[in-house]
């Protein structure tokens, strides 16, 4: 028998915001593995760094700062590797996702490289979209209405296409490009019905109508 | 020292995909509320029973089988007036939200009447969709992909249009609507490309190709 491979959603980034499949899987887990970013400390194993076992081995993949892909698609094929030798042994592994697993992020990319081979289950978690409404206390869609979700990094034409005609509209990902996302809402004239939400969950949580967000 | 109206996600059926937040939540409970839809059983009631302390006060909406508002208004007035009453006596009050509060469902309604007077926290869930893309182990969006979401009850023509250039679709409340949500796919030759699920987290959870999908 070969171990399964476990993509676990962590959610956005407040401890009991876990499911409780996520908390048994992670509590009970001999081997966790999770991505980081040029060295960086995780977000997704400081969500859960209490639960893990005392001496569970971890497979770190650590990233490149870089939007090129071959050097991230190395790391995921060496990664894959370490996670393959576990799993033959008849050991899950257990993988960390920030937020949801599927739904951006890494976990599809090992998914793909183990799938053929090894058992996979994905325990789904809370998106950072859901969380930002929660913070907000902002319904996100009713009734008969459409979402659109887009991350901020795409080019300003993109962002207004997709946002035109939207119902609503939650953008992901802005960070650094917050100047850039608000010229184009602003110029579209939606200013006045957006929200920002940055850490959502967090104790350092910024919920401020996007008019007033910092300029990070 | 009035109470809170808590709104909290049960996610999309399974109990293990509560929140721990969630769990303690409802465990703590003195009062929980929750619509029911024609007097049928309550879905979100059923994911959390074992959890609901014995003996804990139960206010139920049940709302009728219509696409009318105004019943359906008269109906959370009613409900929004039972829940100040324990909340004016300092009590919490736990609502019940299949999936998440705030993406689609009745919560919204309810805030809408009691936020004015009364503190209001959410504890966002799981989704359905993130549910569905775990269940299907078939990835949502990667990088600068958007994702549309759309309610299946929309006319096709709209329909058509949400699903026209998105990167990634998914389509929530099919039910009854399979037969002509499946007409409009066929039609923009994306039949191959779409999976269907119901029931996702449930044992009688169903994945399959939507060609494949039963005729319900």
């Amino acid at each position: 028998m070969t171990g399964r491979l476990i993509g676990v959603g962590v959610g956005p980034g407040a401890a009991d915001l876990l499911t409780l499949r996520a908390a048994q899987a992670i509590s009970g887990a001999a081997v966790i593995a999770y991505p980081t970013l040029a060295g960086a400390a995780s977000f997704a194993r400081g969500i859960v760094a209490d639960l893990m076992p005392e001496g569970c081995e971890e497979i770190v993949m650590d990233l490149p700062m870089t939007r090129d892909r071959a050097p991230a698609q190395a790391v995921y094929d060496d990664g894959a590797a370490r996670i393959a030798g576990v799993l033959e042994q008849g050991c899950d592994v257990v993988c960390l996702c920030e937020g949801v697993p599927l739904f951006y992020g890494s976990f599809m990319y090992l998914m793909a490289r183990l799938r053929g081979r090894f058992a996979v289950e994905v325990v789904p978690g809370v998106t950072s979209v859901t969380a930002c409404a929660a913070a907000a206390r902002m319904p996100l869609v009713a009734r008969d209405e459409g979402l659109v979700v887009v991350p901020g990094p795409v080019a300003d034409d993109v962002l207004r296409a997709r946002i035109d005609g939207a119902e609503s509209v939650a953008i992901m990902k802005v960070g650094r490009h917050l100047g850039r996302i608000r010229a184009v809402i602003d110029a579209m004239g939606l200013t006045d019905r957006a929200v920002f939400v940055a850490r959502a969950s967090l104790p350092d949580q910024v919920v401020v109508p996007l008019a007033g967000a910092p300029d990070e």
